[in-house]
């Protein structure tokens, strides 16, 4: 089960056909919900002690989430590993970059925050109804991924833009402060290249550019901009 | 002026030598300052009407920043120009990138949130104290940027990873709900292109996104990643 607070987040969680347990919202407003579907109107400020945003929405629903196991997924070709991430903000901004990116699926070990948590669905913007997400797995278990692991390291890793991303691959990120775990069994590691002080990329904003050039390499096969004198000046407005 | 909470957003404000105008720290809390910055010693508890976080710290300074004009930043070659962003972490975020990524500058508009608020401040992870941000400047001065302005969309524009960014450039983004404003006469438009759903993407990432390619394409001069048989199985471990 996840709560899931707003109707943003009620309405993704609805088109990604999501079980929608119940529905609770303020006595007085209009909610538009699917025959079936157990409505409840409490009073204005009921939800104070158990929202988790600062505004609490007048709504709250429980959705009935999938739980999927490695299996389930196939033959993933782009798979983001959050191992250990503790933070709501940081794996949900994760997950929705995966989405984004065209990834196959978010798989978040045993020691990361609760994917189902109402910060870390509220921080992926929905992106966790619509992408496969699996939880709680070990670190011995991610072999059953059948894809190499490919751990980012702050510093250290082969440059990012110089590793080939285009063949099947696990992102593996890791804890805030501690990094990847250490009896982890990496195929290799990379560094998003950066300037700036070292604290100067969270783990969130890494898995991000990782992703996005996975996806810049897989698109373009290797190919490059067009080395012209097109400026950006003289691209097309619309 | 801005306040700062915390002893390592604190110690970022001093390593980029910026003039602490005072610092208020809890009773029993040591602290270790430059001579000639007036600490005040407050009771526990002091700082919960004022400080942002839901878990205050235990020292919060006044820190002079710099005001800073475009004409101050000489000839910039990538500049990031914050167009009306209104979250505080967004803006937060997009600071710490355009450290990151090597950018020259943050320019951000009348429109934008004060990027010296504390929850900018803590969002930029201490990078508005060593990236030069210029704020409050009105659109009709952004041509004294002497800069291409390139428009980020979320539809329409040229694919981020077809633009050639190689070239100085100041890449535009817009308000979360609003977009780029429309009176703002803009030399190009371009999207980072993505999958999922329309709303996969928000500002902060998108900036992330482009500001690491610019700075790929300028590394590796429209060179591509290796087109070998590499996998990353075979990227040497540390």
């Amino acid at each position: 089960m996840a709560v899931v607070e707003g109707l943003t987040l009620l309405s993704e969680a609805l088109a990604a056909g999501l079980r929608i347990e119940a529905v609770y919202v303020h006595d007085g407003v209009a909610l538009d919900v699917p025959a079936g579907v157990p409505v409840r109107t409490v009073r204005p400020g009921a939800f104070e002690g158990i929202a988790s945003t600062v505004s609490p929405q007048p709504v709250v629903a429980v959705v009935a989430v999938p739980r999927r196991q490695l299996a389930d997924l196939g033959s993933p070709t782009l798979v983001v590993v959050a191992a250990g991430v503790a933070d709501p903000g940081n794996l949900g901004t994760i997950i929705r970059s995966a989405e984004a990116a065209g990834a196959d699926a978010v798989v978040a070990t045993a020691g990361s925050v609760d994917v189902w948590s109402p910060k870390v669905v509220r921080a992926s913007a929905g992106a966790v109804f619509h992408l496969p997400v699996i939880d709680g797995v070990a670190l011995d278990d991610l072999v059953g991924l059948g894809l190499p692991l490919l751990g980012a390291v702050a510093e250290g890793g082969v440059d990012h833009d110089l590793v080939p991303l285009t063949d099947p691959v696990a992102i593996v990120v890791g804890n805030e402060a501690r990094g990847l775990p250490p009896g982890l069994a990496l195929d290799g590691l990379v560094t998003v290249r950066h300037q700036g002080r070292a604290e100067s990329l969270n783990v969130a904003m890494a898995a991000t550019v990782l992703l996005f050039e996975a996806a810049r390499q897989r698109r373009r096969g290797g190919e490059s901009p067009p080395r012209t004198d097109r400026s950006p000046t003289r691209v097309a407005r619309r």
